[in-house]
């Protein structure tokens, strides 16, 4: 028997309503925000992601040559096609740019608990502009997402990456060798970072430094430890936050995000329910667009993680009631099927989610069915009532049975 | 500067919002069908696609190997995956099962006008029943997806692979060469079908008959060359079409389907304004499950092109409007900015589409910026307006402008 390839899933139709209700809310979000969808491929040059992650995001790719010879990938995540699309074709439009998108990444690694080889991604992007108030607007609609989702526990930490940049090429780390330091720090890892950074002749006093100031954790008042530009620009991201509600967040100049391209404030949202795995979203502020041969652009953007938080509503007890049908339409007798046929198609019609009978069941088969697909009426077509004009409508959760004429069936049905 | 791969396509926001709106009406009309969204991988064991359509699949197929060794491809089509699914997680769900998917599929051809390599494809399967009714369920919600499209021109033609099939074997066409003969008469090519039936020592007066077979088009009443069972059953399929409401079809025995896996009834929709390439839906019922390791289960299903159709909707100059956004925030001053972080925040909350200048840009800017990504308002926050609590709220249509006050707007905006 064939399944599906290891890593990916099926989503079947109540799990698959779920996830269109929720993504969704996400959609819905986005666009009170002013933020408009876009889509772009499945697979991209493999060049673009190597440009974004550098070479060692071959590993985790699905590569290969189409029959072309062309280095193509499927996509590892969306931000890279994201400002691909922007240079190619939109770069012209007055800024700034406010762009989302949703759909399916892949990855090559180990499938564990919420992570898959095949997983969804939200995201967003705020291309051509650069203040506190673009942070803030990009903050604040993940942080609406999260709330439209009906996440309960979370926590935003928001951090600079560029403080942290500063204060390692002033202590004396190439700039060609700062990811191999940043990713230390980012897990927290002093330990395998002290030798590294030694190596590069930094000094034990500012090592420790470096590592202070990676916990620097707390309210707003932890950025008077910030001297300078990033304490005031924070401050000010932090204001415009609480301005539109965003109340609950943490600075942790810790928040140091894996990747070279971020260049200023940098933050990330964590589901404490999730255990190791918590991060559900991140994101900050860049620049990419002059690695794929069009202008510097400055942008904020950042993705949430579909499957990871949905899992984190799950294990917080959150439950998504598949909706069912409306109406199931049967015959009681083999004359009667054509009728059978013309009310479904009446009640659809209307707008009414209706389905027949097409398999010239016997009425208590043909209502345990009913029951089964979830319908919340059943319409029973009669000789006797129809020549009448009317069919049997019955409430399949209650059992009562009424005459309703055909034409009132909508109204009695939507009523 | 880096392109999307050829035969690919970014959707920018006017475009994505427009088939989101097209896409959504298929989605609501399958809804009305007691139709049930599934979704399965973008990519699948390449097995499961030559299972279905034979090895000659391959050429077309983005085939590779995984870091596992293992051979997938990215899915040319749906229905092999769908039935897939439901060999694996639901042959034990009471039936019929009524499934749609929507999404891309990828095949590598010669990119030419409506046809990609990275296509956008709508399905359907109704799978567990074999009547007259259950294909008349599936066409008509073939045609009413094409009506709620808005398509005025288009054809349905219906078949019947099953007579055509007993014919070709009466005829001593040998079963494990039907296929090179039903591609020729598919396309119509009788001179080429001529010496391969020959060949195979069909006669000159079976040939000919069997041609003629594939030449029966037009009303119902055409049936009556087709002697038996099979005129009866399709006579019963166009009489519940017809109690549906769906009374524009054409029966066309020459619809043959390229696929082995058809079993009966097969149809096509066409739409004249495309020219050459002007299928935009096809289908019939199908046995496959069998094929995947599961038991024998009559199925009936249908794909239609999104991108095919939605090329022949522009072609009959149907055109969406982008809709824009409610209301565009900006403060006249530095001192404002705050409050109007407020303002566009209590907007978003009542579920207001609305943007804000985070550009710190002058008014004039300001209002041509909102122009430009079609807000219906403008709302203007000032020091001296705000005292009172109001804010000016700007029709960008107009130009009028009133005060009101900021707990008002919401009512204003959507009233």
């Amino acid at each position: 028997m064939i399944q599906c390839p290891r890593g990916t899933r099926d989503f079947l139709p109540d799990e698959m309503e779920k996830r269109r209700f929720y993504e969704n809310k996400l959609r819905h979000t986005a666009g009170t925000f002013g933020f408009r969808e876009i889509e772009t491929p499945i697979f991209e040059d493999a060049e673009l992601f190597i440009l974004r992650s550098g070479p060692n995001v071959l590993k985790e790719l699905y590569a290969f040559k189409d029959k072309g010879d062309r280095e193509i990938a499927l996509r590892p995540e969306m931000t890279a096609p994201a400002i691909r699309m922007f240079v190619n074709n939109m770069s012209n439009e007055p800024k700034p740019i406010k762009i989302f998108y949703f759909g399916q990444c892949f990855r090559y690694e180990r499938p564990q608990s919420g992570r898959y080889r095949e997983f969804f991604q939200f995201g967003a992007e705020l291309i051509g502009s650069a203040t506190p108030e673009t942070d803030a607007e990009v903050i604040s609609m993940a942080a609406s997402m999260i709330k439209a989702l009906g996440l309960k526990e979370y926590k935003f930490r928001i951090g600079h990456i560029g403080v942290l940049r500063q204060r390692i090429a002033d202590a004396g780390v190439p700039a060609d060798r700062a990811a191999e330091v940043l990713q230390k720090l980012d897990k927290k890892l002093y330990d395998e970072a002290r030798p590294i950074m030694a190596d590069m002749g930094v000094t034990d006093e500012a090592m420790e430094d470096i590592f202070a100031l990676t916990e620097t954790v707390g309210g707003v008042e932890v950025l008077d430890r910030v001297p300078g530009d990033v304490g005031d620009y924070l401050r000010q991201v932090v204001g415009f936050l609480n301005a539109m509600g965003v109340v609950d967040v943490e600075i942790d100049l810790g928040v140091v995000r894996g990747l070279d391209y971020y260049t200023g404030m940098v933050f990330e949202a964590e589901a404490p329910s999730l255990g190791a795995e918590k991060q559900i979203c991140g994101g900050g502020s860049y620049t990419l667009s002059e690695l794929f041969g069009g202008e510097k652009v400055f942008s904020t953007g950042f993705a949430i993680g579909f499957d990871r938080i949905l899992l984190a509503m799950e294990k917080e007890g959150q439950v998504y009631e598949p909706k069912g049908i409306d109406a199931y339409v049967l015959s009681v007798s083999e004359d009667m099927r054509l009728k059978a046929a013309e009310v479904v198609a009446s009640l659809r019609a209307a707008d009414i989610s209706a389905d027949v009978d097409i398999m010239g069941r016997k009425m208590a088969k043909a209502l345990k069915y009913a029951s089964s697909i979830k319908a919340r009426y059943a319409i029973i077509v009669g000789a006797k009532e129809m020549e009448d004009g009317c069919v049997t409508l019955r409430d399949m959760s209650t059992g009562d049975q009424e005459l309703v004429k055909v034409e009132d069936l909508p109204a009695r049905i939507l009523g």
